[in-house]
């Protein structure tokens, strides 16, 4: 029998792992990589979960690979976990019950792009910078935008979004149909570039969030966007963070399309100021972007500083000149080495909780409250428009203490969040570190309904096990 | 055993039924209906399938209900069919094998609005129209526009879209939450009020056009938007349909963020002008409208009608004056009406389909030069900034050679959508009309995904059966 390691993932048998990897070997030859070295490459993980390597790498270049090394894995009932470049954050590309890691990096073919249809079709190891590369000179763009350069297959698979989905949504909203290796390794279409469909249950958005635990995405369709004419960057301090959410809610009530809207508490500010050589106000900031014609945009930026006035908010300035703009959203792109400068040596843990808007302020100020109580150091950024934010959490993490006390506010982070009619991650994923959250958010029916769909989809276990479902 | 009777549907035994009826009497006195009539109107199809009355229908006007109507159908294998408003087109609410009909239309309560977060939290059978009048005084609304005053119950389940889903996306876009009524009559959460989530998979979207197969939805959580400061109407004739569609593609391309944009060919423009006495140019038209700021709305307007020129377009007009808005959308709205009156008497069939927009020229003019060569009338509309666009087919229904011909029209219209890279349904659903296309659309593995997801959430085949999943 197989021994139960991790949440409802199962270490498959030596002589199971062995023929599947002797297989792979004769299919594979070089691009079967079991080094050690390589494995722990693939386990890496940004947060303080345990790395869990897989027992073994191949090097994917086409779709028929994904199909061959998912057909064998089945054949020997080992676990398949697929990889695109290991920026997620919740352990989502683990292996802990071992198997074999598909490293997609090489899938980074832009197989069509539809400038009338404003949609393209890619490889899963596509990443966001390479697209938006290809696409620039073609007036085109991807908006998704989490920070780290992930592969679009990856930020597929764990809902990603980022600073500016406030305007232009999720990677739910943004993926029009994917191909996606199955079980016996035959491939599932599950929609068409036709922007709208009612046909059937929606496939498409039943893999985009699912870690890869229900198949494994061989090719993607995704939406662009024209670049807009003019871009203009603003910044406006506030006295509170309520002052700010209050902005921010106005701005999307009157419909102004701000294209991101990033809130920087206090303590993020003196982070940035001190590692970005800034002098901005230490209070808490708003951090705005503008998209639309010359005239659209001036508008929008109007309109904007007038609900900012009325909300407390100090100076407001803004510019469209490019050097400009990266000067003022540099603070916002250095955060995290910010945070990172404020304890040398330590490590940072990111994690996020959404809200609905009208208590984001609520949840960020008893979360600063929570932070001053204990004495750890977390800096917070937060996708206001959306709800969304991060807390950086400076722990040594080597102190068992101090990683226990940790461990204990991210746990109240949640609940709180919860408490507030939120999620427990608005775009981070569930991988391993947030299962235990996931029943008291949507409530038992809604696992076994979970539960219930992997196994419909996956009903041998062997698609990134240990992921997303809690153990049963 | 049970009868096949149509698709997967069985009827079941007599005296399963029988049991499942007087359990329902005892339980709904009055409120359990059996009458012929009133079988009948729930049974009402608006395209040429033949009407499948259930066996009686229950009235009704809580969440309880419903999971006791579900917990005795279930205990007696008796299937259960929700109920909107009976506007669905593809046979949706028909009951191929019996059962028993929910009809909601009691169950119209709005429990909250909140008008900060911009969402609200509604009974099933609250219409569009009803929920449009209860938020205007806060200035909100409710953006999706399929024409019918449909509940949001049955739009979710259709995945309905309509006029401004070029700007505001679909019910997929539209639905943050909803609470479902399982086998067992227990509920499932599927999400949270946060505007964004990737806490494990997307149930929310996997109800959202499951056409009440997978279970009963009670209460849903849908967006809303604040009304805007100024809403402008447009229109602008043009030589072809392929100048109208090019226009459209530059608009979008560019970011014009129009509210609405369909196209009338000069067919369906020549109806309008004899049943609402307009003098509009008898080629295709362009209908528009802009949401925003005064500044924005007239930019936009400009922008478009540059747009246009450059596309052959001639006159454009436009105008914010809400008299004006209402008769220039006049056309658009008495569409339906129109193509009645071509032919008095005759049937007026509506189907849809969707396809990247790059091919829409192609799509309509193709299908202009079939209705010509067989001799039928069918005008076309379009909500062209999706692809998307309407054959309002005008047949004799008693005439068997005449609804031949028609159906093999309808036929070869999903197969060209289908071979330019689009959806045999933009927004009207599968129901049973169209499961015989959905095959040749996304392959068999996405059939059998389907059916082990329906298999899955509804393993005893009582929600819905004979919709939207071919027969095995």
């Amino acid at each position: 029998m197989a021994t139960k390691i991790s949440g409802n993932a199962r270490r498959p048998e030596p002589q199971a792992l062995a023929g599947a990897v002797a297989a792979l070997a004769a299919r594979f030859g070089n691009r079967l990589i079991t080094s050690q070295a390589v494995r722990e490459q693939h386990a890496h993980t940004t947060t303080w979960l345990p790395a869990q390597p897989p027992d073994a790498v191949v090097m994917a270049q086409e779709t028929a690979d994904i199909q061959d090394v998912v057909r064998i894995c089945s054949r020997h009932g080992v676990p398949v976990i697929a990889f695109g470049t290991g920026t997620s954050l919740e352990g989502q590309v683990n292996a802990p019950a071992g198997g074999v890691c598909i490293d997609l990096r090489d899938m980074n073919r832009i197989l069509e792009v539809h400038a009338e249809d404003l949609d393209c079709v890619i490889q899963p190891g596509v990443t966001r910078k390479a697209l938006n590369e290809h696409l620039r000179d073609q007036g085109l763009f991807f908006p998704i935008d989490p920070g780290a350069d992930a592969s679009l297959g990856g930020m597929t698979s764990t809902r990603a979004s980022g600073t500016n989905a406030v305007r232009y949504g999720t990677m739910r909203d943004n993926v029009l149909a994917l191909k996606v290796v199955r079980g016996d390794g035959e491939i599932i279409t599950t929609g068409t570039r036709a922007k709208k469909s009612s046909a059937g249950y929606d496939l498409t958005h039943l893999f985009v969030g699912a870690e890869g635990t229900l198949g494994i995405i061989s090719e993607l369709t995704i939406k662009l966007r024209g670049i807009p004419e003019t871009i203009a960057a603003a910044a406006c301090s506030f006295e509170t963070v309520r002052g700010a959410c209050q902005a921010t809610i106005l701005a999307i009530q009157t419909g102004i399309p701000v294209a991101r809207i990033e809130l920087l508490n206090a303590e993020q500010v003196r982070a940035c100021n001190a590692y970005s050589k800034l002098s901005l106000p230490e209070t808490p900031l708003l951090l705005l972007e503008f998209h639309g014609s010359e005239i659209e945009v001036a508008e929008q930026s109007r309109n904007f500083s007038e609900i900012a006035q009325e909300c407390g908010g100090g100076d407001f300035t803004w510019t469209t000149r490019p050097e400009d703009r990266t000067k003022l959203w540099q603070a916002r792109h250095d955060a995290y080495w910010a945070v990172k400068a404020l304890r040398p040596g330590a490590g940072v843990v990111a994690t996020d909780v959404c809200v609905p808007i009208s208590r984001l302020a609520d949840c960020v100020t008893e979360t600063e409250d929570d932070l001053q109580r204990i004495g750890l150091l977390s800096p917070i950024v937060g996708h206001v428009g959306d709800g969304n934010f991060h807390c950086s959490l400076v722990c040594d993490v080597d102190d068992p203490e101090e990683m226990a006390r940790g461990e204990a506010f991210m746990h109240r982070l949640v609940e709180r969040a919860q408490a507030m009619g939120g999620t427990c991650t608005g775009e981070h994923g569930i991988g391993q570190g947030k299962q235990k959250y996931l029943e008291a958010e949507l409530g038992s029916e809604a696992i076994d309904a979970m539960r219930a769909l992997k196994a419909a989809l996956d009903p041998q276990n062997i698609f990134n096990p240990g992921k997303i479902v809690p153990a049963n």
